[in-house]
């Protein structure tokens, strides 16, 4: 797949209307994903991102020792993928081998980007005061690629029970917001 | 519009979608509307909600001093208000006024439920550490409103500079997660 760089100021675009996401990891050579939904945009420049990792996730140790990962944006086409990471642990799995995705090496991170979604972004974690009392790490997004071929990806949308929302169509209104 | 109470344990399923919100805040008995879309969901029981308000905002000293605010969640119908909301500032206008919003008393807030949406979750700040670096609020919703009659409430998620994208299709996978 093609993969354009996007400008970082650009990144909230992508996050703001709350896709599932992958988050991958990579701890002594091996990597690792975790499915998400429970992120927000912090601050537009440089792009930070606030996402919880439960204690209970095998992800939450590593991202504590490594301090790096990806966010991965899967579309609809994933979606049984999607649901199959967040039904096993890598304790158990090497995902990548067991639901056939493919990792791509990333430019400033350890952690491997997922080939078959449409965006990645490339995160270093910059704060973890919040990771004690609400397994929230605060990302800062260091590198971002998007497929520029998809023009209207179609992102899930959790909403609870495995029920997922699929992006519709979209509305242009006259807006003074970035 | 009859409204039903919703389990609290039920509230992630609103949120965890992304969708835009209207954040209704009260003070002095005036009412506020802010449109908003930097929030996640940070625990199941009882549900917290981070919530991202900028120091740019009217409703950042609000939501400081009276800790409370409800979330409501429009539908694409209310697009156009959504907008005006978030184009506007309760420093010069009375938004419910203006753009012809009707607030309704919450049951355990002063700041009011807005009738046009379909859901509405009544806040409390329990938490302002992350306030000053991130104006970041932790909220605890501690009653939640939805119309049991909108089965496949058509949310709107903003793609930035006034691009929605609307909720399509829904699809169910099997799946262990809540």
């Amino acid at each position: 797949m093609p993969r354009r760089s996007l400008p970082l100021s650009e990144v909230y675009r992508l996050l703001e209307p709350g896709p599932v996401v992958l988050l991958t990891t990579a701890r002594n050579g091996r990597f690792n994903i975790m499915t998400q939904s429970w992120h927000t945009m912090l601050e537009f420049t440089p792009p930070l991102v606030a996402c919880v990792v439960s204690n209970r996730n095998y992800t939450f140790n590593t991202l504590k020792k490594t301090r790096e990962c990806v966010i991965n944006i899967p579309t609809v086409d994933l979606a049984r993928k999607v649901v199959a990471c967040g039904n096993s642990s890598g304790r158990d799995v090497d995902k990548f081998e067991a639901f056939k995705l493919t990792p791509v090496a990333a430019a400033r991170v350890r952690a491997p980007l997922i080939a078959e979604c449409y965006a990645n972004l490339e995160c270093k974690v910059v704060d973890t005061r919040a990771v004690n009392k609400y397994c929230l790490f605060v990302l800062e997004v260091v590198k971002a690629w998007v497929d520029p071929a998809r023009k209207r990806p179609r992102t899930i949308h959790h909403q609870g029970r495995g029920v997922f929302m699929v992006a519709g169509t979209t509305r242009r209104l006259r807006s003074k917001m970035p």
